[in-house]
């Protein structure tokens, strides 16, 4: 080996940090449909989620990304399932998380609920009365993947909030019994759903670390550092 | 004026046979916030309005194209006005809806209700019961136009149904006063809210017309052809 190509080599190792990795992401909305024309859905447009798979996958991980209905293109090399509901990503998380499964990331913002009844036809304008739309709890699809006995990943979730975010995002990483959770004031309107930045607060079992704002590309990149470092410690 | 020049001119105003028009369109779905996150749409992408849009201006209308969120390109020539709401969208019409206007086409698949309360921050999932969406009716942007008794534009309705289609839009043609409803089968996969295709059946009082699946842009000069000869009928 020349000199100049154990350089090239050597650089090419570094390159791929995350080789050997296999992560499990979601992203974007999910869609509750209340018949074939409307739907309950949130502003979440999918682009921390994809830039996590983005970065991932570069750094050499093997990336599998459930992805709610977003219009974003499939980042180089990873593997992407796309989803409507909660209910469907639920599904597709279980099938995506095989034995090897190192870390789970939940980027997506996934209803809560649902309603309870799906009409199969457009629900016709009643001159008389407003309808009232009766809800149902959907899968707590993050809380489930924290609660595996076996096979469980390290375990990252996402709270977007806007108020009184910290506390939040501390009483979830608890109560859903996480290993780390990133908190995300999405009342901003700089950073946070539709933006291409976004600034973040992230907690640990006896730790934080807070990134000020910057791109999501180079935060996604920072977390998964982060990420990386934690799930040894 | 040399031969070639007069041919010249003759085919710029052939090309033109929407001027001095006055067009005012809507399109898109609305957006009935729950809270600063969550909202209820529908599945219209806006394709079939920005397509009326963009053919109108090209002929040489002069086009105000308020629009609900979608993620397209304004056509060259056209003046846009985006808006979330129903409510906004009827403010947004009004105001352009001015003593010259010739046209009113309402593409715009408008929520029909809204959301009685829109809480200020992000409403918390509840473990021991699921919440109630109370909705209460939007303005009937359409029907209003159609109900002027001043300066009322020449109107037309869309209706986007995905059963009984064509009876339903003659009772929203004669229902809400229009001079010409496009009616429109969502139910289809290859045509209609997502697709770039889509297959009509047009009905003004005593009269219809059909046209088969083409291209949207296609459809948009079809159907200004006809709105341009049966407003003058």
């Amino acid at each position: 080996l020349e000199p100049d190509q154990l350089v090239q080599q050597v650089a090419a190792m570094d390159d791929q940090p995350l080789k050997g990795i296999r992560l499990v992401l979601t992203a974007g909305p999910t869609r509750e449909s209340l018949d074939p024309v409307r739907y309950i859905t949130n502003h979440s447009s999918g682009r921390m989620g994809f830039a996590i798979a983005e970065s991932a996958a570069r750094q050499g991980a093997d990336v599998t990304l459930v992805a709610g209905p977003v219009s974003l293109p499939t980042p180089n090399g990873v593997q992407r399932v796309d989803v409507e509901t909660a209910e469907d990503m639920q599904k597709a998380v279980d099938e995506a998380l095989t034995n090897g499964t190192d870390w789970f990331v939940a980027t997506a913002a996934v209803a809560d609920y649902r309603p309870v009844t799906r009409s199969e036809s457009k629900i016709k304008k009643n001159k008389d009365s407003a309808p009232v739309i009766e809800l149902q709890q959907n899968p707590d699809i993050l809380a489930s993947v924290a609660a595996r006995k076996q096979n469980r990943p390290f375990t990252v979730g996402f709270a977007a909030e806007t108020n009184n975010v910290s506390d939040y995002a501390k009483d979830k990483l608890k109560r859903k019994n996480l290993d780390m959770i990133v908190a995300n004031d999405v009342s901003a309107p700089d950073i946070g759903f539709n933006s291409d930045r976004n600034a973040v607060e992230v907690f640990w079992e006896g730790g934080s670390q807070k990134y000020d704002a910057r791109s999501k590309t180079e935060l996604a990149t920072d977390l998964l550092t982060l990420i990386h470092k934690r799930s040894r410690a």
